[in-house]
């Protein structure tokens, strides 16, 4: 994943085969596949007032997602991801962030967030000073409600430059669920492998939850963990999405009162339908996969 | 299929799931077929100065089609189309065609239509008044250069209320070559079968190219009949595009200069390829699967 300015995303989009598109987002992806398997959720970030955003908004609603963050007023366009998809599922990811990285904390709807449960961040929004400030004040008002806190690591490079904030956030208690891949965690501990990134994190999450592909899944919760294996899938066409629909499920099932390995199993479910299709989104009806 | 208003647009689609966009428009996937099997091909066509419109005309230069045509510039925006695929592939198209039906006789380039050897004309242009007169306008220009003239039914819903009209542009010999589907020719001619549409259509176009879904295609030329089955498909997804796709496939064989019954088969060719996704565009490479 690279960060592109307007000029550079112009000059990559000429270049770019024709193409697809489809609403998405790290965070947006995962409230999606929540309402998909028949949870409440609801969505904060910032479209513009443009045909895209209007699309963005359309989607996510239609889902049965609560979606009234205010369009951005300004210049700038809604924020797009040029993804280029290799025949074997590789991506590359190009982002044009836009109106979604001007979110700022008056932007908030504090009812909104008091009344959730668990507040959900991604790690997109934690590179760029704005947003980063808008993620801390959202924590702030979820802790004063005393819910709880997850945070998706999303790509190392939003964690790369802010590493030190990062775990000065994890070190003071903020964050009560902590979801990345096996390369995010090794990176953001320094670690030389997924059992070193494990026992770095452990202790300052308590539950840690990281996914590994084809490998499967694990979560460390309670002192113990708990591995799961990645389920079948007949043909990877596109990972995008994987982490985000892999929270989805899991969030799904601890919210419905599931122990660690169903929700382990309902996030590997849902990653992989996600993954046999292009775009982020599901597209088969979750619900009845996990049911199945 | 039917036309809507923008605000009829509007209500439909909040009442709508989330969906996925990609480009379309009958004749503009003709095109893209057409390059996408190595043919050259040019569109003519108006967007708007919008989001949707960049995004038209990326995806269509992308594949290799020269498309100049300005945006329109008015409240109008891009035309679209509001598609509802039901899990058995029976689509209902609800279109809303914003700046296409304002594509004025001024905004053709002669130089370009005088240089291709064959002009192809979609029916859904043919319902109102001011892009009738366009493709009239089209059809002087081509005809003036000694060039082909190619029509499409598109949709007969397009045809209904100008059957007259039509009539009379087929009897004084202004088609060449006529693309439509069973239950189009069928209406047209307001015959009571398919061999009833045949005799009345044979005689007023020097080629008559017929598809009849699952049970394949035919095409009367010379006064002869060939009939093709129909190309197999693992599960047909939406049948959005076939119509258009199978024109392509058609024109890319004959304008290589094959034989009548090989430009049936490559039509075939190119239609179960769109008929297998979603979306109204080639995604394998149809050159291909034409050559295997």
């Amino acid at each position: 994943m690279q960060l592109l300015g307007p000029e550079a995303a112009d000059r990559l989009y000429d270049a770019m085969g024709s193409a697809r598109e489809t609403s998405g987002g790290s965070a947006a992806n995962t409230m999606a596949g929540i309402a998909a398997m028949g949870g409440r959720a609801a969505f904060v970030g910032q479209v513009a007032a443009d045909q895209l955003g209007s699309i963005f908004a359309h989607d996510i609603r239609a889902l049965g997602v609560q979606f009234d963050t205010a369009p951005l007023q300004s210049e700038l366009p809604t924020g797009r991801c040029l993804i280029l998809v290799t025949p074997d599922a590789q991506r590359t990811m190009n982002t044009c962030p836009g109106a979604s990285h001007q979110l700022r904390p008056d932007a908030l709807d504090e009812a909104l967030i008091r009344s959730a449960p668990l507040l959900m961040l991604e790690g997109y929004l934690f590179g760029p000073e704005l947003p980063r400030q808008t993620l801390f004040h959202a924590v702030e008002i979820a802790r004063s409600a005393g819910n709880r806190v997850a945070f998706t690591l999303s790509e190392s490079v939003c964690i790369a430059g802010r590493r030190e904030g990062f775990q000065a956030m994890i070190d003071r208690g903020g964050i009560d669920l902590l979801f990345a891949n096996e390369e995010e965690a090794v990176q953001l501990t320094g670690a030389a492998d997924l059992d070193g990134a494990v026992r770095a994190l452990q202790l300052k999450v308590p539950t840690l939850v990281l996914t590994r592909g084809a490998a499967g899944a694990l979560a460390l919760e309670n002192g113990a963990r708990t591995d799961v294996p990645a389920v079948p899938v007949q043909q990877v066409v596109d990972t995008t999405g994987a982490g985000d629909l892999f929270a989805a499920g899991f969030l799904a099932a601890r919210c419905k009162g599931h122990g660690i390995e169903r929700q382990l199993m309902t996030g590997g479910i849902a990653a992989a339908e996600v993954i046999s299709h292009f775009g982020a989104r599901p597209i088969a009806d979750l619900a009845e996969l996990v049911r199945l």
